[in-house]
């Protein structure tokens, strides 16, 4: 049975629909939001998605509004997928003490630990709750996607797209926390999420994935070099040698000047779009 | 002597920058803040600029961050100076009483009326000041102007540009409120800025100075036909009654389906940008 998707909003933008849904989720137990961009071509053919995972602190909203990336997936007719960061409302205790944690920061794992567990499960909402959703309520191709995202969630993209390359036909991410096991965010998130033992941490670290499960897909990166967070939570250089180490493909592009915001990705979003249509495309 | 400007953030954008300051208003009597986009060809030669007005409750960050327009003006090689949309932090009685006065509402007006007098003045500070300011201070031709904006910032566009052919090439508007003399919002904020008599609005109406004041420059708009406020505070058929009747040019474009906010903005930036650029560079 299909599950019901609640129309939250809707607007017209560069001749295709900017929406906003809302929906029960089994794999969060609760309510969950994700928007969606529809390009014109949609309205006479399924088309391919783009999910984009988003950092800290953001929603559904905050790639929508900022990134301009509706001109690119109307012009190359891709869809846009772009769920919330994490469940909302659950009261769960210690949901909302932090910004880096909790609401706004579910990390893309399954929790395992009280009280997260059987709500904190972005990972599987991302994977496989989402896109059956989406592949059976709007006009897309089913199974025809690719991943990206920023900060927190450009590490989501990276692990969620090297754990499954069936899944995924191309993976990119701005900013990525490229290895959560070393940076405190991820020691944070991860420790709380899953517990304190590392090993089973693994399988939420790009560069651990990286070195152990290389895929044959090229990562696409873009890393700002004026990014304050650049040297104690994201550690590009991490997942660099990974990749070296594995032959894991790696593109990592160091752009020079470049922050860590909005500013910085909707600068180079469309050249990820491209890479990600030519890949679902064989282009 | 040149004014201090403030430097409150920066990022690269699009190879140029984004910066916002913050500086003294002698029209405002109080700080004032706003942004600018710098594209890369200010590196190395003074650029045209394009004022960007805002609407209701916006500061000087929506346009900058949701309308995607760095993008065009890197390629074209325009400034984009976007001001705040009142004076703040005053502490006037019923200055943060209500969402369409006051704070986030000036009106691009000089209020003639206490408390406003002597600082809801975002008409001179629009018209004088910042430019001033910026042509002291950043790297942009001097007098080589343009003007948009967007709702009530639509109005300021049209009323300043309408009033001063001399200092601004061309003129254009989202959404515009075109006859605030008969809207509640403009009712409301003119009454209360200038007084209970109409003959002092009108020089704020451009709908009034559309008829009676017309000018050589076209007016590009564009409207959306699924704007909730289009019919009871935008109005754009006295305008355009009021540009038949005197001969003033007048494009306005009704694009169908398109709502009031960003989503509409984004998508026809790029144009009115082209259109800018072509009247500030004789292309």
């Amino acid at each position: 049975m299909s599950q019901a998707l609640e129309l939250i909003s809707e607007a017209r933008c560069f001749g295709g629909w900017q929406r906003s849904y809302r929906h029960r989720s089994e794999r969060c137990g609760c309510d969950m939001r994700f928007a969606v961009y529809l390009p014109p071509a949609a309205e006479h053919t399924p088309v391919p998605t783009l999910y984009w995972l988003s950092g800290l602190t953001c929603t559904e909203d905050n790639f929508s509004t900022k990134a301009g990336a509706q001109r690119y997936a109307a012009a190359l007719g891709m869809a846009l997928i772009m769920p919330d960061t994490s469940p909302r409302g659950l009261a769960l205790p210690g949901e909302d003490d932090a910004w880096d944690f909790g609401s706004g920061a579910g990390f893309y794992v399954t929790a395992t630990q009280a009280p997260w567990a059987g709500h904190y499960d972005m990972y599987g909402y991302v994977v496989e709750e989402l896109p059956a959703l989406v592949e059976s309520n709007l006009p897309v191709q089913a199974g025809l996607r690719a991943i990206s995202g920023h900060s927190m969630g450009g590490h989501g993209a990276l692990t969620i797209g090297l754990k499954h390359p069936d899944r995924y036909r191309s993976i990119s991410a701005f900013a990525p926390i490229c290895a959560p096991m070393r940076s405190p965010w991820g020691r944070k998130a991860l420790s709380a999420y899953l517990g304190d033992d590392p090993t089973t941490w693994q399988q939420y670290d790009a560069s651990w994935l990286a070195a152990n499960q290389p895929s044959a897909q090229t990562l696409l990166i873009d890393q700002g070099t004026a990014d304050p967070w650049l040297a104690e939570q994201l550690m590009p250089e991490v997942l660099e040698e990974a990749c070296a180490s594995s032959g894991q493909p790696l593109e990592l592009r160091r752009q020079q000047g470049y922050e860590h915001g909005y500013y910085f990705v909707c600068t180079f979003i469309g050249e990820h779009l491209e890479f990600h249509h030519a890949a679902l495309t064989g282009a």
